[in-house]
């Protein structure tokens, strides 16, 4: 995401809000501040469009999608941010205050940007979080962490809106990120690969693929990168099953 | 209001708000960033107290004071700042980003700081105005610039709460990154795999290890992954191997 794109290539990814008044609410700041891609998986009220008349925000809402799943909602995205309020719990994450993530965001090359935002109740679970690249949190007072949801949206959305007061010459963006498809298929065939040969044992076979999944979001992956990478494993998976073969 | 106060000298203003609601969310976004001084001129509906339950709200709103007007609610500041949507009515005040006002706010000496936000309807009257001595604007589309009360109100206080509050999470940098000798050895297994799937022609060897390695750089690997990595190769290797010795 460019200074110059601003919020073009942003997609608020609301994910099982319970409260239509909040997808109102966040369509609304997102308007105010020109970022019209909404996105909403398996939202706890269906009929949100029709409850809901946030002032200004019938356009956004109109055009808001449902998705199934996070992996759905963020397959054409190159990058993926959970929100999170929690500081100091174990995370399996990088994380970023909202200003360093802006920060970060602004540097990197053309290419869509979600920021995830879990249910007002539970945030995001740890299977939705292991989509996420990184994390990013809203500083808040340590005794009162839990923003209301629309509000955090909207302090996010004015954040990302702020003008970039440097730009910075490109280093590791100068190439366009890996979209998160590209990446579930380097997951499978690392997890085949890794199957075939005894690495993952079948009990833990659940848990391997989000540790593979946060692994490779960690690399940060380059497009062409991430090709050459499947190109990798595929050949040395047709070896593996050549060989199974032969072992029959 | 200096850096080090905080938001204990800001004195957040509502002036005739009709929907509780809004100010219920509006004490939980004061609470969130840690102002506690709210302050509600002729509000609409009397019962607010009680009406409103927003999370964590209770403290800041059972201290909430009611005034009869903008003047005696802001007879103890030093300095009093009007918010508006509007930016380019003829304005009788200065008026400053939300950005600039935060800095020019922090630069003054201490005293209690009122930012008022009028009525979700009309925004502050002329007559509220004229007990200001300068305006903010949070910067929106041009197209859209109505913000919700509440979300205003949260805006505004991360905007101020901004520096005193900050301390960087643990960013991507606080995990050791991998040593080149470990990163020479991903290359050597990388290599040898590639090499037993041939993936990499003979004549190309070379070259293709100066890739391998500068791809692996660019993928930044922490120590551990860099682990992880390595032991993955090294059983696809083994299984590769092993194979290739059933097939002697």
């Amino acid at each position: 995401m460019t200074a110059r794109a601003k919020l073009e290539d942003l997609s608020v990814v609301l994910v099982r809000t319970r409260n239509p008044l909040n997808i109102g609410a966040a369509a609304r700041a997102m308007s105010n501040f020109g970022a019209f891609d909404l996105r909403l998986v398996k939202p706890f009220e269906k009929a949100f469009r029709e409850a809901v008349s946030a002032v200004g925000a019938r356009t956004v809402l109109a055009e808001a999608r449902e998705f199934a799943s996070v992996e759905e909602a963020s397959s054409d995205c190159s990058l993926v941010i959970g929100t999170t309020a929690i500081g100091n719990r174990e995370l399996q994450h990088p994380l970023y205050s909202l200003e360093a993530a802006a920060r970060e965001i602004r540097r990197r090359p053309a290419g869509r940007v979600a920021v995830l935002f879990g249910s007002e109740k539970t945030g995001l679970s740890n299977s939705e979080l292991s989509h996420c690249h990184w994390l990013l949190r809203i500083p808040t007072r340590q005794e009162h962490r839990a923003l209301n949801l629309a509000q955090a949206v909207a302090i996010v959305v004015y954040e990302l809106s702020r003008p970039a007061l440097k730009t910075r010459a490109s280093d590791k963006s100068a190439t366009a990120a890996a979209d998160m498809q590209t990446l579930a298929r380097l997951n499978r065939a690392l997890r085949e690969a890794l199957d075939l040969s005894g690495y993952i044992h079948p009990r833990s076979a659940a848990s391997a693929e989000e540790k593979l999944r946060r692994m490779l979001l960690r690399f940060d992956l380059r497009a062409a990168d991430a090709q050459v990478l499947l190109g990798m494993l595929r050949k040395i998976l047709w070896k593996l099953h050549s060989t199974e073969e032969e072992a029959l």
